[in-house]
């Protein structure tokens, strides 16, 4: 039951497509000072040789699908210099090994090993969902087949438990049971976002329930596992994956907010891209769920849709007035509203334990950025 | 180099198709008193209820979708008393734990460990390779698709980790560790499986390589997994995979044997199965590296058959007359001799280690086994 988060009725919104997403003015805190590019860069730093290196182990052609899925080489082979994403899980895995008062260093494998396991992810949910671009590029499986997809998928998702237990230490163990968890839960997450897809309605419940196990569980895991890795107690690294998984919901609601109203160069996505997929997404469900005439309206009109066989011919102001929709329900709002809320809980665990200030002035800075940030 | 190996000239076979496969005469023994059924049931008694508990885990639908895989149910969700297989791989995991003088229960999550991974790779495998049939029945992605497929494939995978991890043990760090290196294996063979078919020629040692990472190395791990979790040591388990490698490479040469010569009652294969797919096995590629008239032959009629788009209409006739080619020119001798080889070799290495005689025995008569089945 989610009744006190339930959209109410509310002013109809003004903002339009490419406007700042509401979301939360941090108070002026020592967060401000925190310089998050640069701690995104060291996550990226730190890890990516070591992700190259374990990648160089797959046998051919593996080890070429893999590095043209993480942008390092073009469709033809040829040297490139992709987006490599935001890089938030590295950075939050070498983070959390300070925790423990350990270097950031002692994140490694750990940051490795959550890359590996969401690009694992990757590669297996754009061939079942059948998308074909991600982050302006073909997809694995459009360039190199369904079959390369699949085997480079597994081998992602072993090398990942390798790169941990070869550690052999108790501490590696732990960290892959926990690492483990998220996986499942993840696939868990896919399950149900299949799932979804065949059904009319969903609740705002299932859509959090679906979005905490497909983001929220591996941000949990990213969170913990360097600490883990440094020796940290199951108390603390239960503590920071709550951090993490609820940064996860802030994340993913914030993600639901540009896929609807994103601006398309920052996204790199279509605009109305979520509405296009008929994504039954956070700001959906919240203003199907609100009551009220807008959100009827909508509901009639997504239904029709769903019959629609010309939806794809669909002009920008028929996906516009449906946008316009959902923030008259309420959906746009209670999603921005649901953001902060996620962000304030994600904080809040982070003073139920001890750690240097100085790191948990890190991790407030990277929450922080996961809610304001344009893409 | 396997000159020792090489394929050479022999007296033209007699045998036929539905024919004992020539294979290993055991030598009296006191491995012939031990019941292989009862030994074999074993296995597959203490596992198959914990498996069943570990699936059940599984979100629905991949619960369902798992239990029709296993056999356990039929398309329409009825209970089914499916043909789970040889289970040899539980046998192997629960006999390793008496290596160390644990009780077989000591072995029970390796044992289920290995059967997770072992359908995680069926299921991806099927699918891969555009399988409609395993044990008689319709493969999970012909009934529920390819992304359940993929998805429940993956869900096994993880599950395999979790109810090793879960012990909280170092050696269940240890196993794992080993079962993910198993891991890595198999998919390197079925990334080799899936080159080899876009080419012409494969060689002896190729096809080995190929056979020992597809099925030598999870019969490795099932061989040593039991004895991991019952605290053996290093040496201990590598001897231990050494003989399941071997015998590996043994159950493969046979199947090899099976999938060209096998009565289809006992195998439930088509007639000439392999030669149908015009797969690239032992006896194959043994033939073509053979020399020699046959060979040529042999060469020159599966290079034309590559490009022929009559091959599906073939008779019963015309695959008859490939595998007497293959017979004559040596490459079902070759294979013949090659199970005897690796089953000899992993009798030696039981030999390499200390472990009660009951225990060596039973390992041997396993190893006999594997050799001799006719399906």
């Amino acid at each position: 039951m989610l009744d006190q988060h339930a959209a109410g009725p509310r002013t109809p919104g003004t903002a339009t497509r490419g406007e700042t997403v509401p979301t939360v003015p941090p108070a002026e805190t020592a967060a401000d000072a925190v310089d998050v590019s640069a701690l995104l860069e060291r996550g990226r730093t730190l890890a990516t040789p070591v992700l190259r290196a374990a990648v160089d182990r797959l046998a051919p052609p593996m080890d070429t699908v893999s590095a043209y899925h993480f942008g390092w080489i073009d469709a033809e082979g040829n040297p490139a210099d992709g987006d490599g994403g935001k890089a938030v899980r590295p950075a939050l895995a070498v983070l959390s090994a300070e925790v423990t008062g350990a270097a950031p260093e002692v994140g490694i494998p750990g940051a490795v090993a959550v890359e590996l396991v969401h690009n694992f992810s990757l590669l297996h949910d754009d061939l079942m969902d059948g998308d074909e671009q991600r982050r302006h590029r073909d997809t694995v499986w459009k360039v190199h087949g369904p079959a390369q997809a699949i085997l480079v998928g597994d081998a992602l998702f072993a090398l990942a438990n390798e790169i941990l237990l070869e550690l052999g230490t108790v501490e590696a163990g732990r960290a892959t049971r926990r690492l483990t968890t998220a996986t499942r839960a993840l696939i868990d997450g896919q399950a149900q976002d299949i799932s979804y897809e065949h059904r009319d309605r969903v609740s705002v419940e299932e859509c959090l329930e679906m979005e905490g196990n497909k983001t929220g569980a591996l941000l949990a895991a990213s969170s913990s596992i360097g600490a883990v890795l440094g020796g940290a107690d199951d108390r603390t690294a239960d503590t920071l994956e709550k951090y993490g998984y609820h940064l996860g919901l802030a994340f993913q609601a914030v993600d639901d907010l540009l896929g609807i109203w994103g601006d398309p160069v920052s996204t790199g996505k279509q605009t109305w891209s979520d509405l296009r997929q008929r994504k039954k997404s956070l700001p959906v469900v919240a203003a199907l769920a609100a009551g009220g005439s807008a959100s009827e309206r909508l509901g009639e009109i997504l239904a029709a849709d769903a019959k629609s066989s010309d939806f794809e011919n669909f002009s920008e102001e028929e996906f516009a007035s449906r946008a316009a929709l959902i923030e008259e329900a309420g959906g746009r709002e209670w999603t921005a509203q649901e953001a902060r809320r996620q962000h304030n809980t994600a904080i809040q665990a982070l003073h139920a334990i001890d750690m240097p200030d100085r790191v948990r002035d890190r991790f407030t800075a990277l929450a922080d950025f996961v809610v304001v940030r344009k893409r």
